[in-house]
């Protein structure tokens, strides 16, 4: 997967938010493969040295950083946001949500344009989320987003992909890397993303709210790859009857 | 898992139809990471040296070979053709199906039952094909068979497990493995199956009509294991609503 | 619809069970326009005259009461209380339903098959309870039953149909009615099953269990016909893409 | 429903496209009971009288023409549409629908909110053809426009709802009436859309396409009062197990 001039192997973005410590966290990151963590800029402890930090847990010159501007409602909120993270850590390569309520934590796409175009002419590269309205989706490609991440159901639901028809049609238009970026609840979700033609999926709460989130995120992993190799192997068709495994005509 | 007594690392039963060739189908083994494979006894070749032997690509050494009575209609049939491979190969444990009709390839469970006590009887280790009923699944279980096997959708249709709630009901009640044995298309489907708490997944059509069946072999190799990770992780709850990954409150 | 030779206008069957009393009973079954009503023999009071009697609230010269083996879990014991409510009312039109377990209440299909069997032998009509499994359904029709009723979902359960692939594949195959028969929650569960091609649909907790049965007697109602509308006015393909309602081509 | 100040007892909206000719269009409108009619200005003949004319077959005075901007891409182009219906046939309540591409017949949002804001402005009633984002619904809510009509799927795909959640979060948080727009194809999704506690439904092709397009609106008639019946009523909540219809305790 190559985001703004740089190649991953994997394909799987990891948050950093609801674990029991950051302990876990770390341990998460590296059960699930991850090379780019997502930070909530204005949550993550960048400058108490006495509160414990991220960076001594999971080490930015191995993971890519990837700052988001959650809990932004307004286009110069998320702006912001997101020039003081490049201040403060020198990061170019962002996240950016904007939201437009808090009952769906759904993406305002007015407000996300707008900050898009803002922090493009800023010289950010920016990833995006964003509902999965295709024709947004396009929108925000056109303004030079360098990653479209359309939802594939409420942030924290857990519900997986709702509208398959609408990632599919982002996919098919898209000439940068289209990533499936909330609502994931398990890996066969994850699979499914990967199958629709998915560059990558971006999770938090799946790994970090199920039982045993090392063990989930391990799943996760191995899912996303499953997905990825499934969708480059290319599915058998549907078929509306039975056809036999083992064709007899002749044998006996 | 643990069949008959002996213990499986994969959770992946592939078949031996369909294949271009035996190299091919020895490949998808090799790369799905099963160590059963299994073989209608009445199409494939033990006898004719002058045509190729499946046992010169997939060594039963290393891999369990698992007879099955494909194409047998009867309860009689499939105990014959049972009979005759154990005198030939000497297999003890096998996969019986009884079909009904050959537009669904379903079983006809009065023939399954009768025939799997005829062969539990007679000593064989059963593992038995069966539709999705739960009432029946037990009956199977409570005339001794080793491992229960419902369809999740007609065999090679790759549709997917249909009916969950049967698939659930069964695996709650089970003491012995239950292994989703027809119906798996892609990926996704193989991780939902374990997801479920399947103890395996049986597929032949998914690999070996994939366009790539190497790559999709090695596809479903990891999404039994994600789809395993995930039910022992133990999945989120599903939520109506959204929740935040990154909390905020008090923060800034 | 016409079961055992006699004709009926409504496809809609309702049961007798789960209402606040007989007359909410009576006016969902006024409501729903029923001309079936199907009486649990075993829990119906036939005989003390001191306790309401289902007779007085809904007339059975207007309503063809069909009496079912609600309760029972072998095939003796549902042949018994049919014989037993022919000898008290006549009845010979019969819905036999025996039961697996407590949890599914799914249908024992070994006990069903050998119950259809002594009953159809000694003369009954018999409409049939069962799984949605397409071979046991075509069995069940080879006896001489003269409904088959498949399963949507667990009785009780309000989950609409789980496997529409199975209740179409017993319509393809059937010469007499079909109907489902538990399982369905609201109004579109009942146009779905009619959708498919069923001959008519029964339902009790559905509409018992309402919030305002009556008016939800009156959607089922509405819900069936229109479902069987749709059924013989032949739907519009569905396409993956959109295709516009109002061609503009050359007109402006 | 009501609309703009004006009471509908019909709550099914149909289109005037793709139908063999006009009497055909005016019999399936007589079938379905519709008391509004949706109109492509773009399209339909108003100004030729050599040509068959709709308001021939359709009274305008006993049914609402309801014009709608099929075929613009642009907000100018809505507004300007409008303005020409409105000059011409005296038209104030409009649907406005403004095209983000071919392919999907998606609305434009962006554009959607220009040309919404500008005809309220200008003092039309406005319906406006929306994609399901809440959040867009809401922001269109607030500009003043008197009904919502958020798409179920593409125009002319019948895939019924592809995201009931969403449809469901719209209707919510509206205070104006929620009808849903495109993508019904067939009776029971017109159901599930008023089970969802829509207000109304709007199609064209589901009726025009099907084999019978008459007998098809009867059914949708059916389907949409049955939706909202069941709706009103209250549906008994979804069990995981089953639940005896004929509680049999102490009885036998």
């Amino acid at each position: 997967m190559t985001i703004a001039g740089r190649t991953y192997r994997s394909r799987l973005i990891v948050g950093t938010g609801k674990y029991k410590d950051l302990a876990q966290n770390a341990a998460a990151v590296e059960a699930a493969g991850a090379e780019i963590v997502t930070v909530a800029v204005r949550r993550v402890n960048v400058t108490n040295p006495k509160e414990p930090m991220l960076v001594d847990y999971i080490d930015p010159k191995k993971v890519t950083y990837l700052p988001n501007t959650a809990g932004c409602y307004t286009a110069e909120d998320a702006v912001r946001t997101l020039r003081l993270a490049r201040e403060a850590g020198g990061w170019n390569l962002v996240k950016l949500e904007v939201l437009g309520d808090q009952k769906t934590l759904y993406p305002d796409m007015i407000e996300t344009l707008r900050a898009a175009e803002a922090l493009i002419k800023d010289g950010f590269e920016v990833m995006v989320y964003c509902t999965d309205d295709p024709i947004m989706a396009k929108k925000l490609e056109e303004l030079g987003c360098c990653a479209i991440m359309p939802l594939a159901a409420p942030i924290g639901s857990g519900l997986g992909i709702q509208n398959p028809i609408n990632i599919r049609l982002i996919i098919e238009q898209a000439k940068v890397p289209v990533l499936v970026d909330a609502g994931v609840g398990t890996a066969s979700d994850a699979a499914i993303a990967m199958e629709l033609g998915c560059d990558g999926v971006l999770m938090n709460t799946a790994i970090a709210e199920a039982k045993d989130p090392i063990r989930m995120a391990r799943a996760m992993k191995l899912a996303v790859e499953a997905g990825r190799l499934a969708y480059l192997a290319g599915r058998m068709p549907k078929k509306k009857y039975a056809d036999p495994s083992s064709p007899l005509s002749g044998l006996i």
